[in-house]
């Protein structure tokens, strides 16, 4: 019944190494989330289908992985429902659950279904893998992980103010210097596409807008005079196409175009006040910058929107994003409680401080020392001093046969460990234990304390 | 549209409380493993259901939650099977994924598909969440984490000495003092079947005996006769029940039992030579106990066989467990690879701690203090202290809005946040940051470099 093993499409294996650098990329947003007052929470893996379904349009609805009922689960399909031999029908019939999409509309749930025990405004995080039916590609993956922090029960501009500084702090903290945090506001879309006639076509034109780095200032035009935009309007944008200069010289340029629009005025004082707290505090090592074709493709977003691009030089889409949404828990039932947030692309962060060599050595250390096992006497004695060595926080291990001297000499060179242990009759009989510095070859007889000093 | 927002039964949102406690369980189990030399290890949430099925017996499979395949799905099944209407039939057909049920399997599965990259022995934790569709009830969810600790590659005793040890270093380093490891060897129960003639009967026989505790002496006895074990058998078996004694002495009365098998005689030396090292190596804070009526239900394991039960005085089932098995990758094509891991109990270990009241306080610590919003002006100023305060790594944060000063304290009150900042006209002017205490009521005057002193 062999079977030759492999993992779904989409889905991946860590090794150690992974893992550890893994684990360094969660801990250091970790550290940043809790010194700037973030709290974590954890929601299920999987939810009610209706907590999930129709919160992502279309593509969405059809990208969520949904679990089977247990036990006879067609019994319950009426016989009419069934001849239809329909998947998108049968699916409520046969599944009651979803696995998480994201975690904002978890988050959401969350809030709305603990009201009552939550001190607003709430300051969470949640890192939390989450799962989509997507095609796999080239850094696109079925399961992944998403770090987000989010402020709900709160309207205040010092919650965006403090999301610029929470990236500088993270990317920061990470030596990822150099990154920059783009910032527009869902406002100043609107206002534009009221001052050029399209308000009805907001998405239409968003959407178009946010291709402008790929595809260029003609096929935007092009696209939106085929979704309907009047080429009057598409002339009155031409001031956007050649906006320049720095975010306060823009917020300029941006106060003629939108002067007659009460909303995009309105976006505009919300740009210049975080330009103005930011200049006034400082950032650590990122840029911040206006960039009014930043739309991000999610409807919910209705103020401030974010996204942050690697340093300069390194090719790779977003590294993180996220803004306000006014009424998100709307769709739970509790109205007027505004939220905003920003995620951290963990993979993408991954390949980039892979790219620039960022992850600090010391991360995949693993073992500090392996005691080599000449027989059940030696190693007897050498796992007295192993627990010694461990309850001074050494990681230290035992050889686990008696094999050949050269075997586990090679074992330890293999998996990089620093130092070995040698312990014969000569060792057992004077009390001591000779230590080998695997790289420079040097070699000490040492008492235990003395190695346990050595070696902490 | 809106929705009364609920959960699946069997699973559980986490507050940030939970999550910093079990956090702090996860940590501490993940330091130890560390210490003794494991490497983490992640694998994807979903397998193949090929990987998963038939792994767990007929009630696993059952107990296996299914991942509904994408796109039009039933488009691909068969008429004539369709026609059939029968669930076990059509799940197959239908889904092609399943939620990992445990990460023994998935362990065994990675360890084959990388041998090449795997330099063995291979020590292995893993901490991850599973899934079953179990009914859900007390302490038992459909949504639990697993901390998995295994050694692939060695089938030396010495392993089983260090799980012992890691146990106890584990419940040690929680504080969780007076737990008994209970240890057994699946060579015994054999040898055991072997001299009573029921070795054709070996599965029936041990879960039977594995009831002692539960259901007595007299009902044991009854399950086995109704399992067709012999009455002359069962006779034989009467020195096990009345077993008495330290680890020491009852290897001494097993050996009489056993003195007619070999393999039971086996199963002795070896549960001899983990007393002998552990008597010799001392341990922390846990007990040794032999309890042969040990063995855990599951078929796989073939020689040492773990449970850990929390200290006397608290009712709990098993808050560890684990054992040796010699085969667990010849499931997937990989023959004589030996075995053995333990596991904790995250759940249960959380209930004792919590119930033993043994969570340090700083554990649920979150933030160190809050700045008084008096307007922005003041907002700003009191950002630039943040800002210093958190490279230095202390949490600090801003009352997002310029509120009534009483309801900004009352957030402080609420959160339990032990200081707060008061930043005014005065402050400004004079460059000084008034902070309070919350718990004594002090109030201090201190420029930004004492603030920062005081706070550190």
């Amino acid at each position: 019944m062999a079977q030759k093993p492999s993992i779904p499409k989409g889905t991946r294996d860590f090794n150690p190494e992974q893992v550890a650098k893994r684990n360094y990329i969660f801990q250091t947003i970790q550290k940043q989330f809790e010194t700037f007052g973030f709290q974590p929470i954890e929601t299920p893996s999987f939810e009610n289908s209706e907590t999930l379904m129709g919160k992502y349009g279309e593509e969405g609805d059809r990208l969520i992985f949904k679990i089977l009922n247990s036990g006879d689960y067609l019994n319950k399909v009426n016989e009419v429902l069934y001849a239809e031999k329909d998947s998108n029908k049968m699916t409520s019939e046969i599944s009651e659950k979803a696995l998480r999409y994201d975690l904002t509309v978890p988050f959401a749930r969350y809030v709305v279904q603990h009201q009552n025990e939550i001190e607003f405004p709430f300051k969470r995080y949640q890192m939390q893998p989450v799962w989509r039916a997507d095609r796999p590609q080239k850094g696109r993956f079925r399961e992944f992980f998403q770090c987000d922090a989010d402020v709900v029960g709160s309207s205040s501009l010092w919650q965006e103010v403090e999301f610029v500084q929470l990236y500088d702090s993270v990317f920061s903290a990470l030596k990822l210097e150099g990154v920059t945090i783009k910032i527009n506001n869902r406002k100043i879309l609107s206002g534009i596409a009221e001052v050029i006639g399209a308000s009805d076509k907001l998405i239409d034109f968003t959407v178009a807008l946010d291709k402008l780095d790929k595809i260029g200032e003609e096929q935007v035009k092009t696209e939106m005079l085929s979704k309907g935009i009047s080429k009057e309007g598409i002339e009155k944008l031409q001031p956007l196409f050649t906006l320049s200069g720095d975010f306060k010289s823009q917020i300029e340029q941006l106060k003629s175009i939108l002067s007659t629009s009460e909303e995009g005025k309105k976006g505009i004082d919300e740009l210049a006040f975080i330009d103005n707290a930011i200049t006034e505090l400082g950032l650590q090592s990122a840029k911040l910058q206006l960039d009014v074709t930043l739309a991000r493709g999610l409807n919910y977003y209705t103020g401030a929107i974010y996204e942050v691009s690697a340093p300069e030089g390194v090719s790779m889409g977003s590294i993180g994003g996220g803004g306000r949404y006014d009424d998100l828990t709307g769709i739970f039932g509790l109205k007027d409680v505004s939220g905003v947030g920003i995620s951290f692309g963990l993979d993408r962060i991954y390949l980039v401080l892979e790219e620039l060599n960022l992850f600090p050595e010391t991360v995949t250390k693993n073992i500090d020392v392996l005691f080599i096992n000449f027989g059940e006497a030696e190693a007897l004695f050498s796992l007295k001093a192993i627990k010694e060595l461990r309850l001074k926080g050494v990681n230290a291990e035992l050889y686990p046969d008696a094999a050949k001297m050269k075997k586990q000499m090679n074992h330890a060179n293999k998996r990089e460990i620093p130092f070995v242990v040698l312990v014969g009759d000569n060792e057992m009989n004077t009390g001591v234990y000779t230590l080998k510095n695997m790289i420079s070859g040097e070699q000490f007889e040492l008492p235990l304390k003395e190695l346990i000093q050595k070696l902490t």
